[in-house]
């Protein structure tokens, strides 16, 4: 187990976590980042490194992973540490007011200040209202997301969703399960058209078959999934046998551990003040799309202002006898550390 | 006189106000922009093109000319339109709730929403507290700038201050003036230190007076200036003949008309709340320097954020009927106008 020891710990290595680390940097304070994902910038490096973004100030055009690059490159003076593929789990406020957390994976990070710029928070799988549902997750026959198709292969397998996941997955399964079932509550998909009528058709030609205005009510099995239960709009329940349940009503995104930290919450997003992104927790900030105030809009550009005043009270908090001084780079350049 | 009709008129061209010009444009509103300087940019362009500035997001350094280019070329797509050279003097609301603007050339702008992103307002010389000054300004003997050095030729000139301007013009007029005097309420200067000992230099060989730990107090003459009144620390004041006093005391950022509009003020600022940075005047908006509100730092990063808010809020002003969605950039790109 190895322990950090920083002036902020910044959790999530974002564009808008990294923007802290400048900010912070600009004040000569020295930060640590971590973040659950193995590289840094979130979602710009996760789900869309080569697409192109249009409104970052200064850029009329520039690409995700691009726009990640460059901010290494501006907080390179800075020296920041990085704590990457670990989660922070717990944290605990001293007795001297400093912070100490420890992530998943063990590391202990002790730090004065904590900015939370989670994004999003972790995504994760939109589960249905079935009462018994997680007494057959972890290999029991229910399912939040298909990994690898083989391995349904000549199993009987109920989808459940009206979106481009459940179609996708239904098309390609359809050669592959033994006996696959479709349900989706509504008439219509809100997936690609096409899909739509390749699912339309399959189930025409008797590939698989396609239950519309009907839902999964319940789950049965003894240890192991052996039957769901199915409700048509406005018909009488009945159950047909199957191996796997697999409902994809797509994800959602969660805070994770640091629900349990006592910050005050709104709708899944920490509340802050526009003063200086404080939380309720003196010496926690919250910066980018994880907080949430009057006006809120979850946009890159944003969390890089919330960032900037964030820095300013950062080190107000952690040096309250010294002045602070506004410094413009264009006047000073920037300080190395 | 021409008449322009718009969405929002922007007062101010500097990057702040261009970035607003991109943030009305995703939501399909059209600006015009208005500005004092003969060319976009404001003091980005009109100060300190080339110098680098190392705090815009993404940017590890960038030269505040090309900072102008680009946003030039991001909001390429809005087809925004200009009155530059120009400064808008009067500000009236329509009955319908729309505004007129007039600006010095006499052009009229007709628009729904005025954002002012005027920066830190329009520079004008720091005058000394002396009764009668103003009798003397406007040709008349009291000067706040030189403009062109060789005016002075072979007259008598008073100069006060203590910075690099008083101490430039010092050691350029000693060989130009018939008489030079410089005036110091101290006796050490701001300026250049080589600059502070050139002037002590020319005092001592006799090419100019040097008046240290001194004021001037009043000025005199009749419709034209022909003495001053100083008053050395501690000692009786007494005049000397002069044609021409000059104080050069530095330039202080001054609203200039738009402190007749009714906007609420504090501190030569305008005040507006961060939910949507909107000013006391319902479809009035302030962003950048200009604003004021608990936490505000003077940085551009600051007022590209304000600007994402302020167009949402003007959206809503302006089409109080229709439902706003969000939709971000890297899923539908920028729209064309």
């Amino acid at each position: 187990m190895s322990t950090v020891t920083t002036d902020i710990c910044i959790i999530g290595a974002g564009p808008v976590g990294l923007f802290a680390v400048f900010e912070a940097g600009l004040l000569k304070m020295k930060c640590h980042v971590v973040d659950a994902l193995p590289q840094v910038g979130g979602q710009l490096s996760e789900i869309y490194p080569k697409k192109p973004i249009y409104d970052i100030p200064g850029f009329p055009s520039i690409l995700a992973g691009d726009l990640i690059k460059n901010q290494m490159e501006q907080i390179a003076p800075f020296h920041p540490t990085f704590t990457l593929g670990e989660r922070v789990e717990d944290l605990e406020k001293l007795e001297d007011g400093s912070f100490r957390l420890v992530t998943s994976e063990g590391t202990e990070i002790l730090c004065k200040v904590v900015v939370i710029a989670g994004g999003l928070g972790s995504f994760e799988p939109r589960k249905p209202a079935i009462d018994n549902l997680a007494n057959f997750e972890g290999g029991k026959g229910v399912n939040y997301m298909i990994l690898d198709p083989e391995f349904y292969r000549d199993k009987r397998v109920v989808l459940a969703g009206g979106g481009d996941s459940a179609l996708d997955w239904a098309i390609f399964l359809a050669d592959v399960a033994k006996e696959l079932t479709l349900v989706h509550r509504g008439t219509t998909f809100r997936g690609a058209p096409e899909s739509a009528e390749r699912v339309a058709s399959l189930a025409e030609e008797g590939h698989m078959r396609l239950l519309l205005k009907s839902n999964v009510t319940e789950v049965h099995g003894n240890g192991k999934l052996d039957a769901v239960t199915l409700v048509p709009d406005g018909a009488e329940p009945y159950q047909i046998e199957t191996d796997y349940f697999i409902p994809l009503f797509g994800l959602v995104p969660k805070l994770g551990p640091l629900e349990n930290w006592g910050l005050e919450l709104e709708k899944s997003a920490i509340v802050v003040n526009t003063v200086d992104y404080s939380t309720n927790i003196p010496g926690i900030y919250a910066i980018g799309d994880i907080n949430t105030y009057p006006g809120k809009l979850k946009l890159i550009l944003c969390g890089y202002h919330e960032a900037a005043l964030m820095a300013q009270s950062a080190y107000s908090f952690i040096y309250p006898d010294k002045k602070f001084v506004l410094k413009y780079t264009t006047v000073n350049g920037v300080p190395t550390m």
